[in-house]
């Protein structure tokens, strides 16, 4: 089979590789039916991540089961599946307690195990799921195609804007500001709009990110950034700030943006991975009681609440996917993103 | 009258100053019952924040009303008040959101306001109570004197405590740690048991604060620091940590091992004044998933909650208090808790 490898930075390649095949009982193998590019393979691909050897790559995919292991008890053969972006046994304490990203047992794509088996990378033809009953989540019957966008937003981009808004403490009449208008931000307008959000403010300067974004429930926009976006936000807000901030990009400045955003006692959700290693000012949190919770969202514990509302047509993230290539323009698909040609890519084989 | 000023490190003195007077229509003049000296007294006490002039000192009372200007509506002369660390207004749109401690028009004890005016210390014979109507809470009747410790709390310790508790998201069934053995500490630990909270271990290594620690309803006590407190921890939790940890301190090895003992998913609640500047280690903190919510305790908004269970006999904070001295030894009491010879000293003029 084909699958994506990066090389190095700005280096893509769709490649001939091994085909998988269950290595474990508690395996299952899927044919991937659509995948993606996160905003977060863009940091390799920029090189602020270094890339030593050539890589599998890739972390949201939809697909068909096509072998299932001995062991593997939830997922069939024939079974339409969810992938979310991590692996996670179910079981485990972190687990229960809804952080899969914690699992004990927990594996990334596109890596190795610690027995050196390789990880599939989910921007590939057919992946080798480990640990299948955990991770995966079938849905009851094959869906249609037009639905194809909506569950694939559930591997990622959904589940971590549901994080941001939830780590945010949004609900119903809330006042919200959401930094970011990539996929993750515009999912978390979504997210915060389906929490029952009274004011939905987003941080844009791009017309179709802005499109999207009053689609998704957003009652404002805002071009500004920094501190002017700050100013702005306070315009808005009688001088008051938001009761909570979903902080998706992830850079210094953006962090700064969310806490000067909030407003005393406010929260700031955050979802956008840490780059460049900003630390939190604690004495500016502790003057405003602006709490910070976050992190990597536990997708897999909100799939089952959140595909049901995909399923049955009230919950519709697809709209983030603006643009549609086959797999194997796997590194168009990089440089549409990497340029902001193109807000989220959806890949088929 | 007589009142503490500090005039530089380790130099504190009872002096004559000028009595108090209404100065303005929403003032109030309180003559104190009893008061006490705090934590955060002790950092200008040791010389890490400076003193640059001399200044009058203490932000917890209770007390008599004397008078009230003519705008005061709330509280009558001859009221029983407390007077939390922090003067409000009460109406402002923070202090409806109940962070009183970031109102429009708040003040500090012991510093000079907008107009010129001295804002009285609480350690002292008399205060003058800007925006009484926002600041204190009176009690129905004047209370018993046995009761006087218990509502000094109510004051700062207890209602910081519980503001330590609430940010960390403690509720019934928490596992909960307690960084810090001082009175906040150990007000913490009871605020945690008063939420239902199923195990609370104390971190302590005297044997006065851990009898206290155990009588508010910590289960366990841990005496090791560091990394060895967080070993004890993970040996304590089956190697997952805690819920919650309220983090009582303020330095940056106790918010670092605030940060170690919650499981992923966890919360810190932080309530110790941040002292030397640390900041936060945001990308541990976005991958374990563990959140830092705390600040300035806005005490005012729980007092009538809280009082209602002092009142009741409910809740017994004032075991704190483990000295009780004139108030015109003031200077020793100082001395006593920096030597740690006492957890927290009550004054009476």
């Amino acid at each position: 089979m084909h699958a994506t490898l990066i090389h190095g930075p700005r280096d893509i390649r769709f490649e001939r590789v091994d085909d998988p095949a269950i290595q474990r009982p508690t395996d299952a193998v899927v044919r991937v039916v659509a995948s993606c590019v996160c905003g977060s393979d863009l940091w390799p691909y920029r090189g602020v991540q270094q890339t030593d050897e050539p890589a599998r790559i890739g972390h949201e995919f939809v697909g068909m089961v096509e072998a299932v292991g001995d062991a593997v008890q939830t997922v069939l053969v024939g079974d339409f599946v969810i992938a979310p972006f991590a692996i996670s046994d179910g079981t485990c304490v972190h687990c229960r307690n809804g952080i899969t990203t914690s699992c004990d047992n927990g594996e990334w794509w596109g890596s190795e195990d610690d027995d050196g088996f390789v990880v599939d990378g989910g921007q590939g033809e057919i992946v080798r799921v480990p640990l299948a009953d955990g991770t995966l989540v079938a849905t009851p019957d094959v869906p249609d195609d037009a639905m194809i966008p909506d569950l694939l937003t559930l591997s990622d981009v959904m589940g971590t804007g549901h994080h941001a808004a939830l780590s945010a403490g949004v609900r119903a009449g809330s006042t919200v500001v959401v930094v970011g208008d990539g996929a993750v931000g515009l999912c978390g307008v979504l997210a915060a709009n389906r929490l029952g959000a009274d004011r939905i403010i987003a941080m844009s300067r791009h017309a179709d990110r802005q499109a999207v974004a009053r689609r998704f429930g957003a009652t404002d926009v805002v071009e500004e950034r920094g501190a002017d976006g700050v100013t702005r936000i306070k315009d808005l807000t009688d001088g008051v700030g938001v009761d909570a901030v979903l902080e998706c990009v992830g850079t210094k400045e953006s962090m700064q943006q969310a806490l000067e955003s909030a407003r005393p006692g406010g929260r700031v959700g955050f979802v956008g991975v840490p780059a460049g290693g900003p630390e939190l000012p604690v004495r500016e949190m502790f003057g405003t009681n602006v709490g910070v919770v976050g992190g990597v969202a536990p997708v897999r514990t909100y799939l089952p609440e959140l595909l049901a509302e995909v399923l049955d047509g009230r919950l519709t993230p697809g709209a983030v996917f603006d643009r549609e290539l086959a797999l194997s323009e796997v590194a168009e698909a990089y440089r549409a993103m990497d340029e902001r040609r193109a807000i989220k890519v959806l890949l088929r084989p």
